[in-house]
Parts: structure tokens; C-alpha cells; sequence
């Protein structure tokens, strides 16, 4: 199947570059309430799934026994920029489980974001892995291994016992068979698996309903992604699409990206959740497409809908300030 | 007309991410060669045609009245990294016209280069317009109407003579029409003119050969063409694409890089020029197609071919150093 042109990129009059991608929304049911693209070709869901990720932090009881409260919890949800404050809280989390910087195995990488970087530069000699834009997530992984007693040494591995939880964790959620065959190494070690976009947004939206859960698994869910729409500076950071995409409508817009191109949200008013994918792995598209999707079911003219408008279809400025041209959703996000 | 998918981003067993694209290699006469996707598209060369841009600087005699060698005339031609090297140079050639930073319109930013930033961090405020990645361009550009005796104010607009000029210049050498309809301006504020793929290698084709040209700016465009190649990190820096392939084969191969997934390659020893642009405008993307079409006229088993081909399909490692998939080009570039 053919993904269609969804994001264009003018310059002058002109379409500079085109972006092709796929997307879908989906409610608690897994009924498609609206898709575009190829949505059933699998999908490496990236950090997108973090919040899966981060449930057995939650329901093995080890959030409670550290005492975690919502910023915790978004931090374990994290794609982070490693500003200071992110810093501060992997090191603070690991301490409750009398760990340090030591355990964790995400490896080491200065920030993606120019301004944090320069900063960054001038603080520190050299990046660690609490600077590593998943150390949340690792730290939550480690906090939850020595709250279970397990080795936390190895916690990355494909047949590590959290590894193999988590997996059982994405499949109940996605509805997809995960193994070695759809399974791919991560930026930060571990394992990651392909699953159909449409599991994926499923998945996002169980775990919004709690429809078809446990009770055990349904009040995980929502507390993590509740503690992610009241802590998004700890999802992501200054000027982050996540974190922007939550502070703009409190309460009423989950949202998380993954690498190459990912996106998934999730609205608490609507029970509906929605994930894209840039064919080509383009983060500015990705963003442009979810901003739109999003858009969709807020009113139109409300200062939100206008406000996620105007993040989807957005000026390009150049080195002096001028306008010379255009990020831009095309009519396929509404159809 | 529909572009192919030319490269292929895999993690684990899997393609993770597609890029598109189209390309062509033409003769001095304009003959194709070879091609691929839509190559009578118009493209926006940016900083792709830098080479055509510098034209004016030799061709009124500048680059001679102020003694400029191979490093200044690559470096007119150049997206750098804005290390400590390219900063220099620029201040230097402005003060063999008169002139300092004061003089360039191009903006400031900081280094688009990690290593660099860092660097840039650690021993300056904030940058300048010395820093930008076009300096050099337009450093050349205020020695020009130095030399020329026209204003230099204002010489990133429109109707400012030396945009007229290199207006002329590239209609020229690409065949195409330029003006306001296919206008657009550049991240350094001077005109961009979209112009078929096509007529952009036809326009490195001449350069290279001189068919077609008056003796004047044949001399001028293999002077601006061999100064790149005998100094190809004043062209763009530290590990970058445009230098690691002019290092590669010294004399072989003049390669610029422009901005949105574009590239343009000529061979000397072929009488060939090639250029590509990557439909999304990425530039993994436009890296790996250039790397493999370049390849393709290098003896197959030969150490330059062999080293060409590991940069177009290369290994992804991630921050512990795992490969973890690769980027690769597709048959469409063996055809």
C-alpha cells in the first residue's frame, strides 16, 4: 500500500519536500474511528511506548515502595533532553533503590537539544547515563528489578526477566506476537519490537479505557499517563513537542514521540487514542501530523484547536528572522 | 511521476524508515546518462550550486586582485562546520577587501556540528555572522562588490546587482528560467531558484568540461571546482560528507551538499556531473545516493569504490555501540 504525501515543506511559492506517512485512531474497542496510510504494516514503536514500558515499575508495587509520585512517573515515561532538572531526577530515583549512576546501561550521549547542549558544554566535562535521554525509563527499570529482587546487571538483555515482562506486557496491550523475529535493539539497548500501527494505537487506548484490562492493569495505565499530563517537563523538556502538546490543554492530551518518525497521543475526553508514523522516519513530520490529528477532536475555533493548528501548519524562520516558508499538514488529515 | 524508494533505514531483521528520491548523471552535453525518479522536477539547489554562486567572484577578477589561493576560493564555495578554521578564513578574506563581520548579511548561528557546538561553547558567547555555515559564500560575495565597486549593502537581495549577476550565471549554466515565480530565499537570506534536477547536473557538467561555456568562465569554473578538491575541508569540515569524499579520491571527485536532502558530485575523469535530491530532504538520505552513484564509476573491487560503498550502506550503532540496523541504498541505484 501507497502512504500519501501528508506534510509538505514550502519554500517561496514552492513545495520544497514532501513527507509520506500513515496514521489511525482508534477507541477502547480497537474500532478504527479513522485512519490513513498502510496502518496495519508494522511499526518499531520506538519511546512512543515508554508508558508500556514503564508498567511494571508500577504494578509490581515498586513505584509505591519508593514513594514515586507523578513526576517519577512521567520521568520513567521520558524521552528527555537531560536539562538538569532530568539529571537530578534519574540520580534521585536511583537512590531510592540505593543504586547509582553505575546500574544504569543506556550507555552515555550528550542532548539533541542545541540549547541544552551548550549548556551541557559549559557545566560538565563529559555526558554520563543520567544524561541519556532514557534514563528515566532505565531508572525505573532498575528501581523496579531491586524492588522484585531480581539481578538488576544485565536488565537490557532480550531474556532478562524484566525484558521478557515487558514483552508479555506490549503483547497483551498491541494484540501482537512479539520474538525474536520483529525484535530490534533500541537507542538505548533494549529490545524493541514491530507491531502494527493499528496494535499500537490500541494499545494506547486500553490502556486510556481501561477496556479489556485487569484492574491492577487498568489503574497503572491511567496513573502513568496522568502522571505525564501533570509533570510533561519530565516527558521531555523546554520547547518539546510532548511536553508542549501536554501544558497546551492539561488534562486532556497524552502524547509521546519515538525515534524515526513515531507519534502516539491519547484523549481522555474522546476515549480515543491515535498513533502516526513518517514513512521516512522525520521527526518535523511526525510532529506536523499528530499536531493535526489532535486537532480533530478539539472544537473548531477553540483557542486549543487554533493553537494545535498552528503547530501543525507552522512558519519556517531563517538565520536572520525571515519567513521563507512552510511547514504544512496536506488534506489527507481531513478527510 | 512517482519517486522510488532509493534508501532503506533496517533495525533488527526489519526496514524501520523509507526515503524517496530522484537523481540523474548527465555528460557536458547534456546527455543522460543515467537516472532515476523524477528528475525534470524543480528542486531548490541551496547550497548545492555554491559552486555556481562563487562565479562571479573570479570571473570579475576579485579572487585574484586579493590573492586569493585554493583555501579561499573552496571556501567561497563551502558549507562549513564553523570550526575555529573556518571562522578565521572568513575574517581573513573580508579583511583583504576592507571589510569584517559587520559587512555579512548572512546571520548567525551556532554550529550545526556536536563536536563543534561544544567547542563553540566552551570558547565564544554566542556566534556570529563569521560562524554561519555560509560565511564564505558571503565573503566572497563582499569582496565581489568590493572589487566591482558596487554597494555592498543590501547585496543578499533581489534586485541587488550581484543576485542579478548570479541570477544570469545559473540561468545560464541550467538552462532554466529564473525568477520570482521559482524564487525562494535561502536559511542565509540570499534568492534560491528552483530548477529541474536535470538542468542543475547539466550546470556541473559544463563547469567540469567548460562545453558550452566562453573560455572565461571555463577557466573560472575549474579553478573554483579544483580549489574544492585540493582543499576540501575549508568546503565543509571535520567529517563531513563533502570532505570525507573529496579526501577519498584527491582530484577524482568535486562533491557540495545542500541543504534538504540535496547533492551534486562531478567526475573529472569521467566528464560527468550528477546530482541528487532525496524527496523528504534528508540528508542520510542524499548522503547514500551520492556515495553509490559516485561508486558506480569507480572500478567495482577497487579500494575507492570498496570505501564508497561501506559509506552508502553503513552500520547504525547506538550509544553502548551495538549495531543495531543499517542505512542502505536500494537496486534502484544499480539499474
Amino acid at each position: 500500500m501507497q502512504n500519501p504525501v501528508t506534510v509538505e515543506v514550502t519554500r517561496g511559492k514552492l513545495v520544497e519536500s514532501r513527507h509520506r506517512g500513515m496514521g489511525i485512531v482508534v477507541d477502547g474497542d480497537g474500532k478504527v474511528v479513522f485512519s490513513f496510510g498502510d496502518a496495519d504494516a508494522g511499526v518499531f514503536p520506538r519511546s512512543a511506548c515508554k508508558a508500556m514500558q514503564a508498567l511494571p515499575l508500577v504494578e509490581s508495587g515498586a513505584a509505591d515502595a519508593y514513594g514515586f509520585g507523578n513526576a517519577e512517573l512521567a520521568f520513567s515515561c521520558a524521552s528527555h533532553s537531560g536539562e538538569d532538572r532530568h539529571v537530578a531526577m534519574a540520580a534521585s530515583m536511583l537512590a531510592k533503590a540505593g543504586k547509582d549512576v553505575s546500574a544504569l546501561e543506556c550507555g552515555a550521549h550528550w542532548s539533541s537539544d542545541q540549547a541544552t547542549v551548550i549548556h551541557q558544554a559549559r557545566t560538565i566535562d563529559k555526558p554520563s547515563a543520567l544524561h541519556n535521554n532514557c534514563s528515566g525509563k532505565h531508572s525505573g527499570f532498575v528501581c523496579t528489578c531491586v524492588h522484585s529482587g531480581t539481578d538488576v546487571a544485565g536488565y537490557v538483555g532480550y531474556d532478562h526477566p524484566l525484558q521478557r515482562e515487558i514483552r508479555d506486557v506490549m503483547q497483551s496491550l498491541t494484540g501482537a506476537t512479539l520474538g525474536e523475529d520483529n525484535c530490534g535493539i533500541d537507542g538505548c539497548s533494549i529490545p524493541t519490537y514491530a507491531v502494527p500501527l493499528r496494535g499500537l494505537a490500541h494499545g494506547f487506548a486500553k490502556m486510556l479505557t481501561g477496556q479489556g484490562l485487569s484492574h491492577t492493569r487498568a489503574t497503572a495505565s491511567r496513573r502513568l499517563m496522568e502522571a505525564c499530563m501533570a509533570e510533561p517537563f519530565y516527558v521531555a523538556g523546554t520547547n518539546r513537542a510532548c511536553t508542549k502538546l501536554m501544558e497546551l490543554a492539561p488534562g486532556k492530551i497524552f502524547a509521546k514521540t519515538g525515534a524515526e518518525g513515531v507519534f502516539v497521543a491519547a484523549l481522555p475526553d474522546h476515549d480515543l487514542a491515535m498513533a502516526v508514523k513518517c514513512e521516512d522516519g522525520t521527526t518535523r513530520a511526525a510532529e506536523a501530523m499528530i499536531f493535526a490529528l489532535i486537532a480533530r477532536y478539539f472544537e473548531k475555533g477553540s483557542e486549543t484547536q487554533e493553537k494545535l493548528m498552528s503547530m501543525a501548519n507552522r512558519q519556517m524562520h531563517n538565520w536572520n528572522g525571515y519567513h521563507v516558508g512552510d511547514v504544512r499538514v496536506t488534506d489527507v488529515l481531513f478527510a
